[in-house]
């Protein structure tokens, strides 16, 4: 990789969330007018986002939903219960603003941009939406199950576009969110789950849009001979992308990137931004600093990805949609942490008597 | 009970939630434009808003947090870490803007109402803030480990002031949270869930604001003897209630029930308020319909109790505050129900494509 792309310069510009700045947010939260520590994960995300944004007031109002789209070749061999069509379909009815992720959008007051990174149908007529982006690879990747889904260079080129999308709203964004469209994509994302937490693939695939047991041992079994055949290196993130992803999960793994590389927020949805975000670890580890889990669904792997991350996830809704609903519903409490931070008075600042006795160890275990 | 008084007419005025609404609700959920089912406990929620409000477009967003305080002579047990001062410290805390509860009210846009149910210090310095009532029902309730922690009116009176709060709030509140503050208060609640739920004290009894195991363990032996020596009779909520109580907790269950008499919903915070909404459907079991479980706190008898009103939290954040906190969090989550009942579209509305196999009972029981 040349020194002078666009990706090269993202993945260098990645460093490690503040220590110093992290001390400084727990020494205030550890004052709080609470017992200690009892805002739990909240407090939590408020010490990590202090600490990436190297503030103790960090921003987080300006919001941002990148939903990336994109096609897969997989799909030929049945692994999802619907029509290749639909990708289009919801495409059309993200920029119509009756989707889920315009409601959750609107709901939380986040702006939402649809990136075409490789849509298999000819969304010409729909480009002309501000909304829209037109950075389509290709017309969807080829049968992971037969070969390769994409070459090396595609695999840079989505990437890029998710690098590019953040940098484009870089200057009216504080904080990120990542979503998906796109049918058959739960297939990749298990398959580069397994790969980079090297988990065996059934334990991580799950029924994606409603597969049945006889569906979804077929999808297990298609996606066990694409990990043999392609062979995808756990050392390469860039590999793993290329051999059996996706377009929208190269876009998604970019945006994370993007965000990391700007100091700032990206809330993480489901399986498919999951698997997105394990690649942007596996290229540069310290951008998982940046990262914030939304959301846990229903797919076995997530929790799995998860896990193999760090994170722990900001709600457990039994959610399996997917198009960064999770996310959105999320920055809420992303928002509410920082007013934990910076709104709450310490015992001092309030007056408020401190506890007679000081929290046993074993307390301390149980609140943190 | 004579049936003019303001109890007595708030319990006779609620009734259950509409099923008919219900199944109308449920009929377009099925139907919108994603996996079914896909957003999980969003739609549980948005069926249940719909029931209780008798409206496919379900009215959310004036919100009310009401916050009541009272004090608890247990604390002479020594089962709280805190001095009693904290409680009258707390609420001018609140009256300052400065609490917890202050930052995650103006978060989520919900007024915040504070009342004196029953705190021991004197707060006649204060009850000139009209966020601030005083309905002070007496100064602290009795020690319950030593007799009943109030008389059968005075449960009746605190009760009264909850319904009192929720009547004076109806013309500007669509949404109401209920919120505690009170040292000492887990042990009460503790008391009121084993009764109730017909659990053993020590299953359903927590470190509260922080207890080492000594003093966990002499709080479970306290409790235990005050339910021994009171013996609540678990068929009769004001006898719970007036035996192993207190005010603010009544107030809370008031609350509760003057929202379930006006069909609006009410979102439940921690163990605390958990323990009135016990008490409420205790009285009225129809007014579980009208209550929905902000969150599940790190306090063992809170799952217990949510298990026990079969409400699934909205959240699990191992929050330990009360205030509110929990419920105030979770309104943000009520609305984004009401989002997906109102805002997503239908397959047919959308001219999306259907999937092509239904999907299996299998499927439908993971997804609901």
């Amino acid at each position: 990789m040349h020194s002078n792309t666009l990706l090269s310069q993202t993945l260098n510009a990645i460093t490690p969330a503040d220590t110093v700045m992290r001390q400084q947010a727990r020494a205030r939260l550890d004052q709080l007018a609470i017992p200690h520590w009892a805002l739990g994960q909240l407090m939590d995300t408020a010490e990590e986002l202090a600490a990436m944004t190297r503030s103790m007031a960090p921003s987080v109002k300006r919001k941002a939903i990148a939903v990336m789209a994109g096609d897969h070749g997989i799909v030929a061999a049945g692994v999802s219960r619907f029509p290749q069509a639909v990708t289009v379909e919801m495409v059309r009815n993200f920029l119509n603003g009756k989707a889920s992720i315009n409601a959750l959008a609107r709901q939380v007051g986040a702006s939402l941009t649809v990136v075409d990174a490789g849509v298999a149908g000819d969304l010409t007529e729909l480009y002309h939406h501000d909304a829209l982006w037109n950075r389509k690879v290709a017309a969807g990747t080829a049968d992971l199950s037969r070969g390769p889904a994409m070459s090396r260079a595609q695999a840079i080129q989505c990437l890029e576009v998710g690098i590019e999308v953040a940098n484009h709203l870089a200057d009216t964004t504080d904080l990120y969110a990542t979503g998906d469209m796109g049918i058959g994509n739960t297939s990749p994302s298990s398959a580069i789950i397994a790969c980079l937490c090297g988990c065996d693939i059934a334990t991580v695939t799950g029924r994606g849009t409603g597969l049945d047991d006889a569906a979804l041992n077929n999808k297990i079994a298609v996606l066990d001979r694409a990990l043999a055949l392609n062979r995808p290196d756990a050392a390469d993130g860039l590999d793993v992308l290329s051999k059996v992803g996706g377009f929208e999960i190269g876009a998604i793994a970019g945006l994370i990137l993007g965000a990391a590389a700007q100091r700032k927020p990206v809330v993480i949805d489901g399986i498919i931004s999951t698997a997105g975000a394990l690649i942007a670890a596996s290229l540069v580890p310290a951008s998982r600093d940046y990262m914030i889990a939304g959301h846990c669904s229903v797919e076995p792997g997530h929790r799995i990805a998860l896990n193999h991350l760090g994170k722990a996830p900001l709600l457990d809704l039994r959610l399996r949609l997917g198009e960064g609903t999770g996310a959105a519903l999320a920055m809420h409490l992303v928002e509410a942490a920082v007013a934990v931070l910076t709104e709450i008075a310490t015992f001092e600042e309030a007056a408020v008597s401190q506890a007679n006795t000081p929290e046993s160890a074993n307390t301390e275990s149980v609140a943190q």
